[in-house]
């Protein structure tokens, strides 16, 4: 077997990025991807997500790669959440300090960028080929083509295939591979709010924009076009406002003008999209091993997240990133070390943010709305302000750091009930300024030593 | 389509039973399963529990479809666990009441005599047939045989399948399905104790053996030739006492001898066997919803559960009880509602077993060696003969009746709470006999009220 003949299955973001990780490495490189090449055939990614919103752990990911400058024209910062109530008022809350941001950015040519820089490197992407069967005792890969179907041996393969990953269907009938895909009650539905008449961004481009509902929501992400991509989050069924309730126009009119009025009226093509598009569902994976002989699960393959903390795609980049650090470490001979290494350190991080993605629901749905969780983020920042190695909020560890997630889930958890305690003073809207803040930090310091 | 066509997958003892009640009903009903027919090929079943406990569900079903008196003859009575020390003493804590047992059965006869009354009532078995794919859209199923593949229409299908089953699989495809598969760091290894040379039962045949031993366990149970079929349960790997330090006969002996040393001596081919046979995989599975179109998951095919409370077999045939009493109710032309009401009535017991399943475990490989746990299944029984309504032991609710496991589970965990009380006296192993048991009753029947 050939220690460096690589094989990716997937031509996706996290594919294409690992393909530039091993061709820097001097390895050879083959990437399979069932879908035709979109170059040549343009094809509609019904039911997949466009916007992404690219921070910390991808930019990191991308500088290593030396392509940070060739994404920066493709994205476009989000200093913050621009909340807007059923009035159409808004309120701005920040992702972070001065200059943190998120960046919109769209997934298509992005995801051409990354797979031409892999092809300029020398990896070979196969497209139209889709893996029907891996056969781990012979690391034999079985593809389905337009000329027919045919196995090709492969010594080493990684997994970018996605939330749908052939690779792990085939991990998945190997003896103690545990697995676990969970559905949420919400689907999704992407509607746009165009450019202006005069060719202007209708609302402010530079955050990301939330119609929190409670139980719903309507987000709206910039893109260089000036248009937004916008996305309805509600339940399937069994709510007042769901999509199953909603059948003509009259109902859709009825729910936007009654709790989206403002973007509503930015929103010309709304009922043509609404029946259009298709409504998406949500699905969270976690399983373990992620390693088989001499094959590898990564990114969404092995723990696909929901998308309410936007690191679906900066976690699957941070795995490219971790990986090609055992590489670099173990060199290109030890494949079960660097795979074994990879798994243990991985997994309990990729557990931590597919849980903070799905409490993060919560927050982007209802609590955004609510003066008292507003006031808490002032007073966390406050925190950050003053003291900022001591305090540094959940959402600023997760998003512009690279602190394991799993430590930032715990620091974020201690965080959380110390937060509790102060918010809990019934006088706190007019005293959150008078706090003593040295006092914060120093129950926090205790906790962290327990 | 034909509502009155119904496709079994599956011709094991859920599928088999399911059968013979649909014959029951009337309907037409085909039967494929991937195995070959053991009647004509007689084939090794490595990695298959070979004993089962029959109990109190698994007995209602069978007496409804007239096979009670047929399966008798095959089972032998356990009334209690007979619990080995190290030392080679034993303890013996029945089950339930006087005469209240669980049936010690072989899968092989068993199986053979259910699928030879669903081909006597009329069903038709195709052996080595399996199912590749299910086309819910077209419920249309793919089959591949020996002569090659092919496609058939199935109006109606049943996925009595088992724990890998087909039909899931194809079912974990679509859109919202809801998937867990566990294994345990536990495996087993099947082995004999044989008949002594004179032909009799080496050990009470009337009782189930436990060697409890904390993190590990050996049970054995009687078969009716004479012999005991005894099942190992070790951690894979990571304990002192695990599969992967088992790697010769002296490491074999020296846990033998010193763990289980009264089992050893009446077992003659332990060495062959042990390294003969195969170490299995212990599976738990969970999935939801278990209908799509007019297919549905039956057994262990919806709901696989790890051996250690003895219900694998009986919830699956309480399963085809519940789905045929559903069919009497609404007739043979309203699959929909049938399947519907039965996965929504079924889904919460079956979670229940499931975990009560895994809880067990704990109880059989340590508790019972417990001098404390002895006594306290002694106060339970006391509390059950004096107030047989009012306390039934959560063993005996499972075993000894067919309240819903959810139910049976809540009620369990309100006795358990009572019980610590009443355990943390410190005198309680001096005074037991003179509890004060109507007050105890008073307390659970005010918890069960709040």
């Amino acid at each position: 077997m050939k220690q460096n003949e690589i094989t990716i299955l997937g031509a996706g973001l996290i594919g294409s990025l690992m393909a530039i990780y091993l061709k820097r490495q001097g390895l050879d490189v083959s990437v399979y991807d069932k879908r035709p090449d979109k170059r040549k055939t343009p094809y509609y990614e019904g039911g997949r997500s466009i916007n992404m919103a690219l921070s910390h752990r991808g930019w990191k990911s991308l500088e290593q790669v030396g392509l940070k400058d060739k994404v920066l024209p493709l994205a476009i910062p989000m200093y913050g959440r621009k909340v807007h109530d059923e009035h159409g008022g808004t309120t701005f809350i920040p992702y972070g300090k001065n200059k943190q941001a998120i960046y919109s950015i769209s997934r298509g040519k992005f995801n051409q960028l990354l797979a031409e820089e892999a092809e300029r490197l020398g990896a070979v992407i196969n497209f139209e080929h889709k893996c029907v069967d891996v056969d781990f005792s012979n690391q034999e890969i079985t593809f389905e083509t337009k000329e027919g179907i045919y196995k090709k041996e492969a010594p080493v393969i990684i997994g970018a295939d996605g939330a749908y990953s052939s690779l792990r269907m085939a991990m998945q009938k190997q003896i103690r591979f545990n697995y676990k895909q969970e559905y949420i009650s919400h689907g999704y539905k992407e509607l746009t709010i165009p450019a202006t008449s005069k060719g202007e961004f209708a609302m402010d481009p530079n955050a990301l924009h939330i119609w929190p509902r409670g139980k719903f929501m309507l987000i709206a992400l910039p893109n260089p076009d000036k248009s937004f991509t916008c996305t309805l989050f509600l339940p399937f069924e069994g709510s007042k406002v769901c999509f199953e309730k909603i059948n003509d126009d009259s109902d859709l009119e009825s729910v936007f003008k009654h709790y989206f009025d403002d973007a509503y009226q930015l929103m010309p093509n709304l009922k043509e999209e609404y029946f259009k598009n298709p409504t998406a569902a949500l699905i969270n994976i976690e399983c373990y091993p992620w390693v088989q002989g001499h094959s590898i699960l990564l990114g969404d393959a092995s723990h696909a997240m929901v998308p309410f903390y936007g690191q679906g795609m900066n976690c699957g980049f941070e795995d490219c990133y971790i990986l090609n650090s055992y590489l670099d470490k173990f060199g290109h001979n030890s494949w079960d070390l660097v795979f074994e290494k990879f798994q243990k350190q991985r997994k309990p991080d990729t557990d931590a943010i597919c849980q903070l993605a799905m409490e993060n629901f919560v927050e982007m749905r209802d609590s955004v709305a609510d003066p008292k969780f507003i006031l808490r983020k002032k007073i966390e920042a406050k925190l950050h302000d003053l003291y900022p190695n001591d305090w540094i909020p959940l959402y600023s560890m997760v998003t512009f750091s690279d602190m394991g997630y799993a430590e930032a889930y715990a620091q974020g958890k201690l965080q959380e009930a110390v937060m509790d305690k102060v918010m809990a003073d019934p006088l706190i809207t007019e005293n959150w300024d008078k706090l003593d803040y040295e006092e914060i930090i120093n129950i926090m310091e205790t906790a962290k030593a327990v």
